[in-house]
């Protein structure tokens, strides 16, 4: 996919130019330094001969075919260049020009031009407003970035072209590789999610990174995100908070969602590792791309001193990889190649007058040790220290193996030139221990990510659409927005949602039969167009244990409600069922304007509405996924049940989960949603939705 | 303090060896290469002349005064040579060698004998088992590190030798100049305690520095933290996450409290400031060594392109700092003097062409905006960016003034030679903006900190210490490791606590004035040694609301007590207040094996057993210290009232803190507490303390 913008075989440069320090001219002239083997054809009616070229007057007169436009010419010619580009067969354009939809209303319209052209001619165009592309491997340095990086197997993208100048001069200095590097541009028509499947189709790229400020479209990068990191990893910088949209939340849902929930939930169910800082996008490439992926999340440090070794051991502990316990036998080579004195147990520390021989006995024995996933290795420069021979131990030990190595070279000067050994031999090093293990573990995220089950799509609840959308139109006929009460509970019972059952009785016969077929204790309200505080005029009776009862009460709330109310008009009572006690948790959705359908989940009151303590998802989800909604909120534990309490039915809390997530894809219109409280009884026990508040468009 | 440990008028090698690299060579070289300017004296009784210098048989051979003795004789020897030193009249010594504790039984027995030897003829003692110390003011090198850093005004003390000798090695590769650096070692004699002391009384030290795994005594630590934070910010890395005792806790503070929660707690108030890597400890120390404090904590951000400006935001919004909204009258420059598409607000974005002077332009302007504590310049390495210009524009702006400015130069080789500037001229610059963000906010703190209120020390409240001590005096003889009941209330009323009021009455008419002196609603109970279950015999009665209510009552549970058990013997009835339903909070205390007295606030149930959601601080703790371990809490918001609720008094919570935390400082003997629940009133209405389980040793 994308081949032409990565490996054409011909190249225009339209808006080439003969004057140093022009965009024009530095295009043309990184395509010529990078010695990229393609045929190049500058175009300019001005021109005719730039960098001892010739050129073209315009890209009609071209004879050959072009693969790739590399459009350099102001703005406003840009719709008659693509047209041009068009009418050529060109199906790839990069555009370099600015003045588009990031300079203002013109702009914007001038954007629109230009894809309506793309789309009519089925042109792939990246850009506009971009840095331009390269691919190390086919030598093609198609930007203005002055420099090409070394060939490598790490590809990087950015929304933000100046922060990609920014880290390619970053890695060219520090002699880190790249296979392609991506500057996006405005998102005109190519946006990250081509790319992701573009990258991850490339063979000569093993790590995709990715600086973004927002997605072009929630649901096709998801697609996209899910189909890169099944391959390759995918490690992404987001930064900038949208502010949440200005319509006012209807929902407790709609209050906490917002667009950061709404990343973290689409990255965590793509996949996809975030980064915090650009910092650490690259440090846990550097292990991604050139380690073995490891088998596990047990850790073993090897050091040549205390303090880092305790540093690095409680980073590991705040982390999500453990300290591994060496194997005995393991421990045993250790003691008998080790100084007495030496700690051969997990931070093995082979002390400050270690050279590297002692280091080397150290790695040997960790190599094979069958409790060990992952091996960082820790050097303080210390009289005796041997820095670069040290690194050429690890080199020899661990290179080719199935371990993944890290290293940390404590100090400036006297640790330099291991450093470069280690670096010059695809051995990560990072300046202090916290940042090697953070690289360590976002690879150990990684397998675990590959590693998990298969997502498989839930089988669908057959449902009567009809009488849902029934439902909608009456509401949308008396302008209700938000639909409550029996409307809200019959959409639910449709999904098969237990409600609350409940029933009309004209007679104390009916509603004992009623009550009966309801299922024992019921509540008998009085039922009259008249009365509107029922428990004033005694018109109410709670916990009735059998058709006896029920009976008796019947009479007695229709004589109160004539006693106090003569002229009344009774029609009769409501029997409702009573609802055991169990555990109020909140269930819910709110669009989110990238990905769409969000869905929360929370524990009842104060849970929710003070502490926050709530999980989202973008739905669908799978069953996987509503099981880690509700066991990542703070207060889970109360759902496995404290004090001796029963756990509650966390069963029925998945499959409620699951009927909402089918529930809001199958009716778009649905724009915002709680159930609230879902009343969950014990294990076994099932949950029952008590009410529930439907907001449609 | 410890001058000659820093500064001494003349120095003793002892130990001095003329084999190139022993360490008793290697000191001797580093004193004479780094040009002290002081005597010093060789000691070895088997050298005549080391590197040029005649060499003394022993220390008593020396004619002249000796200030400070560096010892690098073998372990087993230091006992004499400590002793010869105190003949001598030498006051303070460093003991370079190992072999003491850190060996094992046969070091520490020996650490021990000098240990007593140094007290026997008051020498202090730094180390052993140390790396040395270093003074770069007074030229004095009295360490093994081999090279010298530059003069600077960051002091820095390490727990780790290892560690240290790396960071001089990055410091003096990265021009980082430093006052003093330190290496504590074992920690006889001299630790963190009186270094923060003497570094906070050093004049050419403006910015304090350490790394431990520990503290000598917590509360020495404390008191020597607080003298040096009010004179400059101290910045510590803690590593090392020690174990919890293996004594089994009694209480919920107990099982909740631990070492990192007493580091945490005594850090924040001693104003300490925690940094959580070795990088973020210098990052830190920058911008508090060499700008000025900062007035508050509003940033602007200057930035030549969208991405990292966004970056930044988003770091700004995360941290302490806020985003300053421009002054109009500085917007209004920034719109005269940028490009009209240039974002005159904060972040200022001076667009990718701009050279130095367009830079220069909006500095001017913000350097005297009103709204605008401290400024962060972020540069990207474009086609027209001039690094080192920038960098000059930053220094001729800023230098001198009374904003502290950051820089974050991002990239490789094009933006090296203005992050040199930049370091040259004391401006800190940053590999990313987070970086820089988080150094800013550091500054900040500290700038809180220092201008908090005073800490005053609490009015104590008097109380009968002979009544208490009784208490504890029956429960010891009585094998009582842990008060509850009356006991433990009787303890907490003497403090001032309200607890439940309770009495005892023999007749209806004693019963009924009791209640009266209590206060209704009362609860009456049937005393009898013969009753256990006393609801089984009717013996209870809830809710008397007058003096008839209450004789009847009497008369109800004796003569029900009577029909139900006829041989019991009745003694009377207890009369209980009945106290109204409030907020359910938990105060505690558990011993720290450091810091000893902690104490603890959360809510009542599941807020500490379940969500951990508590606070704790060190005893004694100020009032502003109270009212920040309840506003530190989750769920702090229940306790301000939420849904319409009344506010709870919070002020009697302070209170009740108070009370704690002199009742557990001045009884010593108490190890463990809880007060479970502390019933807390609507807001005036106080609260009382329900019951309490106090553990004493």
């Amino acid at each position: 996919m994308l081949d032409n913008l990565f490996r054409p075989g011909s190249v225009a440069v339209i808006g080439a130019s003969r004057e140093a320090g022009k965009v024009g001219h530095e295009i043309l002239k990184n395509l010529l330094d990078s010695n990229y083997p393609g045929k190049i054809y500058p175009v300019n009616p001005k021109a005719d001969e730039i960098l001892g070229i010739k050129v073209h007057e315009s890209i009609s007169n071209i004879p050959e075919k072009i693969d790739l436009a590399v459009i350099v010419v102001p703005a406003q010619f840009t719709p008659a260049v693509i047209e041009e580009c068009g009418k050529k067969g060109i199906n790839c354009a990069i555009i370099i020009s600015a003045g588009f939809k990031e300079a203002g209303s013109v702009g914007a319209k001038l954007e629109q031009e230009v894809i309506q052209l793309s789309k009519k001619y089925k042109i792939s165009v990246l850009g506009p407003n971009c840095l331009g592309v390269i691919d190390t491997e086919s030598k093609l340095n198609a930007s203005f970035a002055p420099k090409m990086p070394l060939t490598g197997n790490i590809a990087f993208f950015s929304q933000s072209g100046a922060l990609g100048t920014a880290m390619l001069d970053w890695a060219i200095e520090g002699n880190i590789g790249l296979s392609r590097f991506i500057s996006l541009g405005n998102k005109m028509d190519i946006s990250e999610s081509e790319l992701l499947i573009a990258l991850a189709d490339h063979p000569d790229t093993k790590v995709i990174l990715g600086y973004i400020e927002g997605v072009k479209d929630g649901r096709k990068f998801m697609e996209a995100a899910l189909y890169a990191t099944r391959r390759k990893p995918v490690i992404i910088v987001k930064s900038g908070n949208t502010a949440a949209g200005a319509r006012a939340a209807s929902s407790h849902t709609g209050t906490l969602a917002g667009s950061e929930n709404a990343f973290k939930a689409a990255f965590k169910q793509c996949g996809v590792i975030r980064a915090i800082t650009i910092e650490s996008l690259f440090d846990y490439a550097l292990v991604l791309a050139h380690q073995p992926l490891s088998g596990g999340n047990r850790l073993t440090i090897i050091t040549n001193a205390g303090g880092p070794g305790i540093i690095a051991a409680d980073a590991c502990e705040k982390s999500e990889l453990t300290m591994a316990s060496l194997d005995q036998k393991t421990t045993e080579i250790l003691r008998n190649s080790l100084p007495p004195t030496a700690a051969i147990y997990n931070p093995v520390d082979v002390l400050g007058d270690a050279k590297a021989d002692r280091y080397l006995s150290a790695f040997q024995a960790v190599k094979d040790d069958k409790n060990t996933d992952s091996v960082l290795v820790l050097l303080t420069p210390q009289a005796m220290t041997e820095a670069d021979l040290t690194a050429k131990a690890i080199i020899d030990t661990f290179s080719g193996g199935k371990k993944p190595v890290a290293a940390s070279f404590i100090g400036g000067g006297s640790v330099k030139k291991g450093i470069e050994v280690l670096r010059g031999n695809n051995i990560p090093d990072y300046p202090n221990p916290e940042r090697a293990i953070a690289a360590l573990e976002a690879a150990s995220k990684y397998y675990n990510w590959i590693n998990e089950t298969e997502h498989k799509e839930e089988p669908k609840i057959p449902i009567n659409r009809d009488k849902i959308t029934e439902i909608f139109a009456r509401s949308r006929q008396r302008n209700v927005e938000t639909i409550i009460g029996s409307d809200a509970m019959n959409i639910l019972a449709e999904y098969g949602f237990v409600v609350p059952k409940t029933g009309f009785a004209e007679t104390g016969r009916e509603a004992a039969i009623l009550a009966e077929s309801i299922g024992f204790p019921v509540v008998i309200k009085i039922s009259s167009p008249d009365i509107l505080h029922k428990t004033d005029v005694g018109g109410v009776k709670l916990g009735l244990r059998n058709s006896a009862e029920v009976e008796r009460a019947f009479e007695e709330v229709v004589a109160s409600a004539h006693r106090f109310m003569p002229s009344a008009l009774i029609t009769g009572v409501t029997v409702d069922q009573m609802v055991p006690q169990g555990k109020e948790v909140i269930l819910g959705m709110a669009k989110d304007q990238d990905f769409g359908p969000m869905l929360m989940f929370g524990l009842g009151g104060i849970y929710v509405e003070v502490l926050k303590d709530v999980a989202f998802r973008i739905a669908p989800i799978t069953r996987r996924e509503a099981a880690s909604m509700i066991s990542e909120i703070r207060a889970y534990q109360l759902l496995r049940g404290v004090r001796g309490e029963e756990p509650s039915d966390i069963q029925s809390i998945i499959d409620s989960l699951l009927k909402m997530s089918q529930m809001v894809i199958d009716f778009p219109e649905i724009i915002e949603m709680d159930i609230n409280p879902l009343m969950v009884m014990t294990s076994g026990k099932g949950a029952v939705a008590i009410d529930s508040r439907i907001s449609i468009d």
